[in-house]
Order: C-alpha cells, then sequence, then structure tokens
C-alpha cells in the first residue's frame, strides 16, 4: 500500500517531496542558512515575547498581522529608503507560502507562470502545487537573464505570473533595473501580468533592492524573507512589498490566521535586534568574496554571487563530487545544474574547511 | 486602484476575505475559542521551550515534525484507545494547511468534492482556492446527515474528496459510525475518493472519536486541530491521522520546511499539559449542556450539540437579532444559517452575560 495505490492527482504520481537531504555532518552548507546562532539577547527577548503571546493563546491571531507588518514596513522603509506603510505589506509561513497564495491569486488553473531557470526550483513546484502552467525561461551560459530572449520568451507564452530572482538561486546572480522595467513592460503588453522579484536573498547583495520600482507598478511584487538576513529559516517568516490593492487581492486566498501568534512575537523580537543582525550579514558578503576569490585561485570556475552562496564548477560528474566534498565532512548542494555545485557562505571554520576540502579534491585530480 | 483592477482570477472578483468580525466587545462568544487562557506552568513551559528552539533558529526546522508528530499520536493512542504512530499522523499551520494540502494531493482543478451543508464554511473556500469543484450536499431539517441522500449525492456526482464534519460546524451536530461507514463505501463504489471526517471539535462530544475507522481504510482520514480543546487557537496547529500512504502523499504538495520551529516547540510543551486542558474541556461541556438547557428553556430551538458551541433560534431576520445581542455586549456569529445563530460556550460569567442577554430578548420580543 503507498501513494499510487491512493487516489492522488495523476501528476503527482511518481514523485517525490521537495527537500534538499538533511544528513548529520560536521560542516552544512547545503540549504543557504545563516551560520550564526541568534544573539543571546535576541533570544531573551524572543521568550519575553512569546510568553506574553501564551498567555492569550487560547484566542485566535490578529487575523491581520498589523504590528508585524508594520515592523517590516518600517524596516523596508530604512534600508531601501523607500517608504513603505504597513497597507503594502503582507506575511506569511516563509515566502513559499508568499508565493503560493500570488499564485492561487495570479495564477492558478488555465493559466501560466514563467521563470528564467536554473532558479529557486520552488517557483515551479508551487506552480504545479496551484494548478498553475510552468514555462522554464531561457538564461545566458553565465547564468545572467538575457533581457531580449527573456522578452521574446514572455510575448511568445503570455504568461500570468513572471518571477524574477534577484539574487538567482541558486546562481548567485543578480539582475539590475532596467532588466525588470523592461520584462514588467513586456508582461503588461503581453497581458497584463503580474511580476514577482523573488528578494529573498537581497541584503547580501552589491546592488540596491529592487523595491523601489513597485512605485507606478501595481503589478510589481518584492518577495521577501527572514530566512537569510535575520538568521531565522526556523521561524518561516516570508512577506511581500507591493500596491495595496495586491495585498487586499492575497487576502481573499489566506487562510485565516495563517500566521501563529508565536510566530508573529518571535518576528517582532527579531525586527528589534535588526543592527545586529545586520552586522552578521556584514560578515557574511565578507565571506562569500573569500570564497568567490578563493575558489577561482584554487582553479574552479565561479558565478558572480550577490547572495549568502556560491556556485562552481565546472565538473562532468557533479553529483560525483558532490558526494567526494561529502565524504570529506562538508555538506554542499547538488541543485541539478549541470557541471555545478552551490556552497552557502558559513562562519571563517566552515568556510576553511570547505576551501580545504576542495583544494584536496583538486590536488587528487591533478595526481 | 483596486483588486478588479489587477489581474485576479476572475472567481475572485468581487469576493470578500473570509473572517467573522473582530469586534472589541465585552464578551466574545463568536469564534468557538476555548475561554481558558493556558494555565502559567505550561506558559513557563512554552518559553523554556521556545528560548531551546530559538537558539538553533537560525537553522531550517525539522521538516517533517518528527518529535511531534510522535506526541500527537500519543496523545490520539491515548484518548481513543486506537494504535497510532508518527507515520500515521501529519501536521500543519492550522487544519486550515491541512485541508489545503490534502485537497492539492486528492483534488484540484478538474476534480470535485463535496460537503454536507450547512458546514464549516472554509471547506467550500479552500476547494476554490486550490481549483477544485464544490459540491453542496444535503442536510436534514434538524441538520444531521440524512445517510440515504447523502450517498445518492455522493453515486451523482462521484466527487474526489468527501467532507463529514463531526461535530459539524456551526450546527454542532454529530456523526454516527454507521453513516461514517456507508459514506465511506458510497465513496469508494463511486470513483474511489479520499473521506476526510473533519474532527476539530471532537472533544466536546458525547460521542468517541471516528478515528479507529481508519483501520482498513486507507481512503479516510481524520482531521483534528489543537486550536479547541487544547486552548491554543494562536498556535496554529492542525493534523490528520490516517494510512501511512496519506501522510506520504500529502508532503508531495506541503511547503517545505512548513512547520516553524516555534511552532513546533509551543505545541511540544501543549501536549506535555494535556491533562491539565481536557479538564477544562470537561468544565466547557458542563456549561455547553447548561447553555442548551437554558436555551430551550427560554423558548429557543436549539440544536443538539456535540461541541463547545450551541446553534439556537428560530428568527424570522437572525442577523437583526445577532446585532440586537451584540447592542448588549455580547458577540456570537451569525453563520448565515437562515433564522439560526451560534453561541460559543464560554466561561460560566460570559455565558450568564449571554443568557441574561437572549432572555432579555425574548421579554422584548414578547412586550
Amino acid at each position: 500500500m503507498g501513494i499510487d495505490d491512493l487516489p492522488v492527482r495523476d501528476e503527482l504520481r511518481g514523485k517525490t517531496p521537495y527537500g534538499a537531504p538533511q544528513l548529520d555532518v560536521p560542516v552544512r552548507l547545503n540549504t543557504n542558512e545563516n551560520p550564526y546562532p541568534l544573539p543571546e539577547p535576541l533570544v531573551e527577548r524572543i521568550t519575553e515575547r512569546v510568553r506574553e503571546a501564551a498567555r492569550g493563546l487560547n484566542r485566535y491571531p490578529d487575523r491581520d498581522a498589523a504590528e508585524l507588518r508594520d515592523g517590516l514596513a518600517a524596516y523596508l522603509t530604512r534600508t531601501t529608503g523607500h517608504p513603505v506603510t504597513r497597507e503594502m505589506v503582507w506575511a506569511a509561513n516563509g515566502s513559499n507560502e508568499v508565493l503560493q497564495q500570488l499564485l492561487q491569486t495570479f495564477a492558478g488553473p488555465g493559466r501560466l507562470a514563467i521563470g528564467f531557470e536554473p532558479s529557486y526550483s520552488m517557483h515551479a513546484l508551487i506552480a504545479r502545487g496551484t494548478g498553475t502552467g510552468w514555462i522554464s525561461g531561457p538564461r545566458r551560459d553565465d547564468f545572467t537573464v538575457d533581457t531580449g530572449a527573456a522578452r521574446a520568451a514572455i510575448a511568445e507564452h503570455r504568461p500570468h505570473v513572471v518571477f524574477v530572482t534577484s539574487p538567482n538561486n541558486p546562481t548567485g546572480t543578480a539582475v539590475d533595473a532596467d532588466t525588470v522595467v523592461a520584462l514588467y513592460e513586456a508582461a503588461q503588453a503581453a497581458r497584463p501580468s503580474l511580476v514577482v522579484v523573488d528578494e529573498a536573498y537581497v541584503e547580501f547583495s552589491h546592488r540596491p533592492s529592487l523595491l523601489p520600482l513597485t512605485e507606478g507598478r501595481p503589478n510589481l511584487v518584492i518577495s521577501r524573507t527572514m530566512s537569510k538576513a535575520f538568521g531565522a529559516a526556523g521561524l518561516r517568516l516570508g512577506y511581500l512589498a507591493a500596491h495595496p490593492a495586491v495585498v487586499d487581492a492575497v487576502q481573499l486566498v489566506r487562510l485565516p490566521y495563517h500566521l501563529s501568534a508565536v510566530t508573529q512575537a518571535t518576528a517582532l523580537a527579531a525586527l528589534e535586534h535588526t543592527d545586529t543582525l545586520l552586522g552578521y550579514v556584514e560578515q557574511l558578503k565578507a565571506e562569500r568574496d573569500r570564497l568567490v576569490a578563493e575558489l577561482r585561485a584554487t582553479g574552479y570556475e565561479v558565478t558572480e554571487s550577490d547572495a549568502n552562496f556560491v556556485q562552481f564548477g565546472v565538473f562532468d560528474d557533479a553529483h560525483a563530487v558532490w558526494q567526494r566534498i561529502l565524504d570529506k565532512g562538508v555538506l554542499v548542494r547538488d541543485n541539478g545544474v549541470p557541471g555545478r555545485l552551490r556552497v552557502t557562505a558559513g562562519t571563517p571554520e566552515e568556510n576553511d574547511a570547505f576551501l580545504d576540502a576542495v583544494r584536496e579534491l583538486k590536488k587528487e585530480q591533478s595526481a
């Protein structure tokens, strides 16, 4: 008796759940987590806020998460210089749930979404989960978005939702404002359609956020997360910024009271400690740059990275190399990009362990 | 610039978000919350467990929520006498997310679900949100399920998912095991299809859980929540029990890491205090029975209730009566059932305030 004996949807038959292997390895650099635990004063602030929330846990949480959206809006205003208010912000259990709500509202059965691949593979999976058709758009060989080719794909397929990931996962590649504007205009001319800029890793970028582009562009959405820069992958807090009408629209499909009182309390505590957490981001950017430089010095080909991870190669058999690095006690990620692997920027010690492993590998290969 | 100026799906146009009015009223008996705050020792245990979780919050949570599923399985085994293991349990952010995952897996575009209405209105809304067609099945005038009519509706429409809510919301009506077996057999003969028994309120019932019926019935799912009996509406923790193959199947559509580390920690703490929380359930059952008796003594027609709420009437204009009770400082729920309102069993004091209000109303009507 297994899945295929049940009356599941046909397109799910033979599939396996999404998720990186969760292996018990000394150095885990495979899921783009922030390696720095939350500072102890923040841990204490979380427990204070959660204690307060727990005393009212018999009641449903604030369905509109008003205080949290105020806090996220203030953070975005402060870090981008673009004025953002609560009405322009929406939050959910991870940016995956934000994206799922957007697809339920603007895509879904009989509609199409496009992404420029390789990119964050959950975009295509959430499309499938919401009954949305998926178009795999092109990238150049250097993993940047070719604006002309992307515009042509939009004009040809007329998708209802366009995903632009900047910085892109798993390649690390950022997209500039001109490209986003060009794709937005192509998407409006084609249908009009919603353009979602997934900025999960933007705090690690050399370039500013694309958030100011939402001004005057009601079909442009910026998606964010507290998993990476805020060092809170375990919290599952994603959010978006867009025109208030987009925020109103996703509430037609959001599950009521989707965001628990403990999640709201914990996220609010983390926002109080923004400065400390952004300090870690600076350290990780420096480590990311060190990884790029050292990998290149060792003879690897490295994709330009604006994120907290680095894509490197080129390998005849990337999965075999992934296994060999794992055998040396370091877990990196094989995202299925031919000839490439991805390593998350960890602590200096973790990165040293990784660099030692790949230098050894180079020596073994040339021996 | 509003929702209708955006490229949202056509079926969402003109709709409003689900949710009871959140009004600031002295006595709130409108959302079936448990009126008893968590006991202080449990609040402390939650903060201890969350402190521990917060120290690892930079890492993704346990994607499989193994410890939590063990705890829920132990709770089900203990309270139903039916042996349940982790492999038979799945958890998500509220039973709404559990039901959404089930519909994404077993229903969705081109497929149908049926419920026997009036019932929990989110069933139909989650069907819409997942692209599933919705069939409104019948109930008798006394709000019980007519097995013959229900079987006929299943045979006629051949739905892919059948919802049975026991005790039913908003009527309070329970369904007996024979009826569920008959509907399950009809559903298997028709297709086969998945039968979901929504037991959100079962701890308040005079009858035992229908969970043992899952034995030998792989297409039968029991849905549960910690919002009601566990007094943790703010936690958003729903779960299901079913054949392990069903648990494997929903993982094909679940968003990875959907359940945060703080949610898992808080739920585990609450499970440690099961006995205290089930003590409150006994008090609420007694109060529910008192509400039924007093409402009948006052001259209202009351539907038999196995839940922590009571449906009463009959009114020519239920919404006008809802407003008049609200004017007396008591918020009850107008679920749209013609001529009826629903009141949640609160504390003895809250229930007294409600009973005073509706007794006054009766006097005003006969004056």
